[in-house]
C-alpha cells in the first residue's frame, strides 16, 4: 500500500503549487491512499467547506488539522455528522484529543476500493501549546479499538522532543507518524526498528518566502516591537512538502518512506 | 572561503562519530572555518573546559553553546578572559543576549592564518525559551561594531517562526544564519536572496536512536507519567549532523550550503 | 461544620508558625475538619512521610499537595496503599488530574468522628503550569461519585483566571473552593451565590521575608543573571494563611468564610 | 505625600465603580497624587484617548496600561507627543520594557502644585507573559535619571515571585512597588524594611461577578472546550480595588500602605 501525506497546506499559493504536482505525484508513486493537512488551507488560518472540497477534489481521501482547526466557524457546524458515516465532512478530521466536546472526529476508518481497511487518526502535542488531553494515552485508547492494521497518524505538534517520543511510543503498532505544525520539513525520515515510518515534521505545504506562511515583514516587525500584527499569508516560492510511505497492507508494517518537496 | 558548522555535539556517542567524520569532511571541503556547537557535549548537558579542549583538538576553531550553557560550573570560571585575548576560553560562546554579567562572550572576531577577517555569532531565541534580551537588537548592536564580513551566526532557538525570521532579518548581512536546539535537522537550506545561507535547524550531532539525544524510555515516561526523571545519554545510531557553507571572502556572501548526515 | 484550610506550609519556619497557632485556631474556630496543603513542608520542595506525620500531628485530617509532589521519592511508595484505606498514607492527596498511573488519590472521602461525610478534593490547574488532565471535566467525574455533601476543593493553579473560573463552575456544587500555590493570599474570599466559600489563594504558610518562600537574594540573582541558582528555604517573617469556612453539614452549602494571616 | 493607586479599571462597570468612590476617597485620604492602571477600560481591552480623558477627569495624575496597551489603535498616535510634554497624552505611560520603538513612554516625571516632586514607572513582567526587556535592569537605568524621591512603580506582571522579587529589589529605592495584571487584590500590603510600601496585586476595579472581569460563562467554556470565544467585558458586583500609601516627601521612603475595596 502506497501513501501519500502532504504537510500543512497554507494559502492559496500552497493550494495552487499542491495542485501544479499532485497528479503527478500520485500517479507516479502509485498512491492508495492520500492524506492532506489543511489547517492552513483558507488563508492560512483555518480551512472552510469550500476549500475542502478543492482539497479533496486534488485527490485527498483524508484530510487533517491542527490548533487551526478553530480559525473558521462554518467548519464546525460542517462537521456535525454522525460517526458511521463516510462523507467528506466525516473525513475531516481535528485532533483526537481535543475536548470530547468539540466538534468532528480524530479518527476515520474505512478501506479503499481494493478493500485494504485503513485509519488516519490525527492528534496534537501539548509542549509548547495550548492544552489538550494527553496525546498518548489518547493514541493507546484509539488503537484499542481500530480494526485497520494500515493506520498513519498526523501529530501536529511544535516540540521536536515530542513529536519524537510519540514515534518511538507508536512503533511498531501504527504504519506511520508524520509530524506537522512546524511549518519547515525534518531530514530525520526513516522507517523505525518496528516498522513505522517516521518524520519529526513533513513541512508546510506553502509559500516558503515567508516566516512559516506569513509575510515575513509583518512577523519580522512583530518580533520586533511586540506590536499585534495583522498577519496575511505570503505568496513566494511555494513548495509542496509531502511523505510517501510504502508498507505492508497485510501487517500495516512500513518499508519506505520518502520526502518530497516540490516548487515551481 | 569554506566554513563547516556542526550542530550540537551530543554526548559521548556525538563526541565519537564527529571525531569519525570530522577529518574527512574537513578535507574534501576543504574547510577554512570550523565552528561546532557543543552544549550538550558533556554527557548531553553543557560542556567542560576538558571536553571543550577534545572539540578544539577535533579542529574547531570556535565553539558555540546555547541553554545548556549553564550546566557544568566549572566552565564559567574558565570563561573569565579579557574580552581581546584569543585562547581557547575566549572561543567558546555564549548566547549574546544572556543577561551583561553573563561570564563569557557572545561574539568572537578574528582572522583565519589567510588574513581572511571572520567573527562567529552566538545568539538565543526567546519563544518557548528562557527570559533574555531581544536577538533582533542585540544581532543589530553587535553587527554594528564586527568588522569582518564573514560571519557566522548560530541562532539557538524552538520556534521555526523565529528562526525563520531571524535570517531574513540579517539576510544580506551576515554569511550564514544556522539554527540548532531542537536537535532534528531541517530540510530547508537555502542561500537566501540577499546572500545569506540559511538552515531552520542544523540537527545534532549524536545518537538518534533517543528522544532528542535523550534514552527515549525515560523521556516517554516522562510524557506519560508527568513524573521528573532523570535523563542519560543514549548511544544508539549516532549521526553526525552539519552544514557546509561556501562564500565570497570580500563580501561575505555565500552562495552555497549544503547539508550533511553522517552516520556509523 | 466548621472547616480549617491551611495554605502551603514552606519549610521548617512554615511547620513552626503553624504549630504556634494551629491549636488556638482549631480551638477558637471549633473545627471540625481540618486540611492542611504540604507541597512545600519539607525545605521548600516536597513532603516527606515524616513531615507528613508532624502535619497530621498538628492536627490535620487530610494534607493537600500540587507541583511539588515529586520532589521526594520516598513519599512515592508511601503512598501506595488501597483506595479504600483510611491510614495516613491514603490522607495524603495528589491532584486528582495527574496522570492515571501517578501514585496516590486525588480524593480522600470520610466521615468525622460525629458521623458527618467529607470529601477532600486536590486538583491542579494547567495555565502556565505541567500538562495534565482537563481539571475541570475530572471534577464533574469525581463529583459524579462523591456521596459527602461537605466537599472542600484544593485547587492548586497558577492564574486567577483559570482558578476564578473553577470557583464559578463548581459554585453550587462543593463547600468550598480554595487557591494555593501562588503563595501570596488574595483578598478576594466570598461565598459565591450557590453556597461555594472561594478564594483565589490562600497564600503560604511560611517566611514572607522571602520570594515565595525562597530565599530571596539568590531569586533576584536568577532574575538578573538567568543563571540557574540552589534554592533554599528563608526563615525570617513567617505567617500562618489559612481560611475557615462554615457550612451546613446537610447540605454542604457554606455561608462563611474568613481569611487567617498569623505571625509572629 | 497621600498617594491613591487604583488598580486595573475594567470595563463600563468598573469606570462607573471609581467614579461613584474616588472622590470621597480622594478627599478623606487628603490624596496629593492620583495613579490610575487604565489597561482595561474600553470595554476590558485597552484604552482610548476619550475614556483616558474620563478617567482624567475623575482626578488621575497618571494612567500607566500593561500588556493590553496595543488593544486600541487610536492610542498608539495619541501618544507620539515630546517626552519633556505634560499634556495627557504624555501623562498616559505604557511598560518602560517594551522595546524601545514603541509609541509613548515609561515613565513620567513632573511635580504636584506644591512643588514635590514625584515620578510614576510603569513596567512589565515577563514570566508567563511576553517577551519584553527585562524589567530588573530596565529599573536600574530609570531610577538612574529619576531625580523625584517620590516615586511610584505600577509593576505589570502574572507570577506572583517576579512581583515579590520586584518589591525587594527596588525596596529603598522607590516609594511604592504596585502589582498589577492578575485582577485580584492581594492580601499582603506591608511596608517593606527599606521604606518601599509593596502589594502584589492591587487587585481589578472593575465587575467580580466575572472570570477577571471578562463574562464568566464565556471563559468557563473556553475552558472545557479549548473553543477561542468572544469575550465581553461582565457588569456585576463591581468593585474598586486601590492602594493609599503614605510617605514621606523628602526622602520618598512609604510609612504606611492600606488596602481599599470598595463595592457597591
Ligand atoms: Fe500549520
Ligand atoms: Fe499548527
Ligand atoms: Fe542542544
Ligand atoms: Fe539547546
Ligand atoms: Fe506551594
Ligand atoms: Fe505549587
Ligand atoms: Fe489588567
Ligand atoms: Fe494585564
Amino acid at each position: 500500500v502506497n501513501i501519500l501525506f502532504v504537510g500543512d497546506i497554507f494559502g492559496s499559493a500552497g493550494r495552487r503549487i499542491v495542485a501544479e504536482h499532485i497528479g503527478h505525484v500520485l500517479e507516479s508513486n502509485a498512491i492508495d491512499l492520500c492524506v492532506i493537512n489543511g489547517e492552513n488551507a483558507a488563508g492560512g488560518f483555518g480551512i472552510t467547506p469550500s476549500i475542502a472540497d478543492d482539497i479533496f477534489d486534488l485527490g485527498a481521501d483524508v484530510i487533517t488539522t491542527g490548533n487551526h482547526f478553530w480559525d473558521k466557524k462554518e467548519l464546525l457546524d460542517y462537521l456535525k455528522v454522525p460517526a458511521d458515516s463516510h462523507g467528506r465532512p466525516r473525513r475531516i478530521l481535528r485532533p483526537a484529543n481535543f475536548a470530547p466536546k468539540t466538534p468532528g472526529f480524530g479518527v476515520y476508518e474505512s478501506a479503499l476500493p481494493t478493500g485494504q481497511p485503513y485509519a488516519v487518526v490525527n492528534l496534537q502535542g501539548r509542549v509548547f501549546m495550548q492544552q489538550n488531553d494527553d496525546p498518548f494515552r489518547k493514541a493507546d485508547e484509539m488503537l484499542a479499538s481500530i480494526k485497520a492494521k494500515v493506520i498513519l497518524v498526523d501529530f501536529h505538534a511544535e516540540a521536536s522532543s515530542e513529536k519524537v517520543a510519540m514515534g518511538w511510543y507508536l512503533d511498531g503498532r501504527v504504519t506511520a507518524v508524520l509530524g506537522t505544525h512546524t511549518h519547515i520539513p525534518t531530514a530525520d525520515e526513516r522507517v523505525l526498528p518496528g516498522g513505522t515510518a517516521f518524520q519529526t515534521d513533513v513541512g508546510m505545504s506553502g509559500p516558503y518566502d515567508s516566516v512559516i506562511g506569513v509575510e515575513k515583514e509583518a512577523v519580522i516587525e512583530r518580533f520586533l516591537t511586540g506590536q499585534p500584527a495583522k498577519f496575511e499569508a505570503a505568496k513566494g516560492n511555494p513548495k509542496m512538502c509531502a511523505a510517501v510511505i510504502e508498507c505492508d497492507g497485510a501487517t500495516g508494517r512500513a518499508y519506505r518512506i520518502k520526502r518530497v518537496m516540490l516548487g515551481e
